[in-house]
């Protein structure tokens, strides 16, 4: 199970890339249950929306997860993300379903 | 170096799967130089858009994703992705910046 975060291109990519590096992440990795967090840059938009930074941060299980939602350390996380990036980011649980070849 | 494919909510999610894993991801496996296909369903919104699958596909590096992009497996995945996602999918380069925790 996981959370997968998806940020919009930000206006400043430089003071976004300071504010999520600097200060997001580190109050991230406080949240208890969080795994492990796969951090992707988008570099080039083939088709569709301008796509920023994706965050996949991993949980044992759907319960692992809503107790880290649940949990001060994601509130204060969740705050200092919308110091920097409100209304770019898109924030979904999901689950990898499937790892052909 | 990664091949990222976000896709919105279908109207029909039912005829999107089985069109997507019955005709899509055949033919998407046999792009020369995919080395790797993860997929995400997205299964709640807590914030933002509501997204229903991303595709996560591995190259080994850019030169070998350009030349995957070029080739006519692809376009032939491309051609029949038009077929049931038009206007639904997102389509990025990208890569993995960081593996915290």
């Amino acid at each position: 199970m996981k959370l997968v975060a998806i940020y919009r291109q930000p206006p400043d990519s430089e003071s976004f890339d300071q504010a999520y590096f600097g200060t997001h992440l580190p109050l991230l990795e406080k949240v208890p249950g969080l795994q492990r967090t796969v951090i992707t840059r988008f570099s080039r938009t083939v088709m569709g929306e301008d796509l920023y930074l994706m965050a996949e941060m991993y949980f044992q299980d759907l319960e692992a997860l809503k107790n880290g939602m649940r949990s001060p350390e994601m509130a204060a996380a969740g705050k200092n993300l919308n110091s920097f990036a409100e209304g770019l980011t898109t924030l979904l649980f999901a689950e990898e379903i499937e790892d052909g070849r």
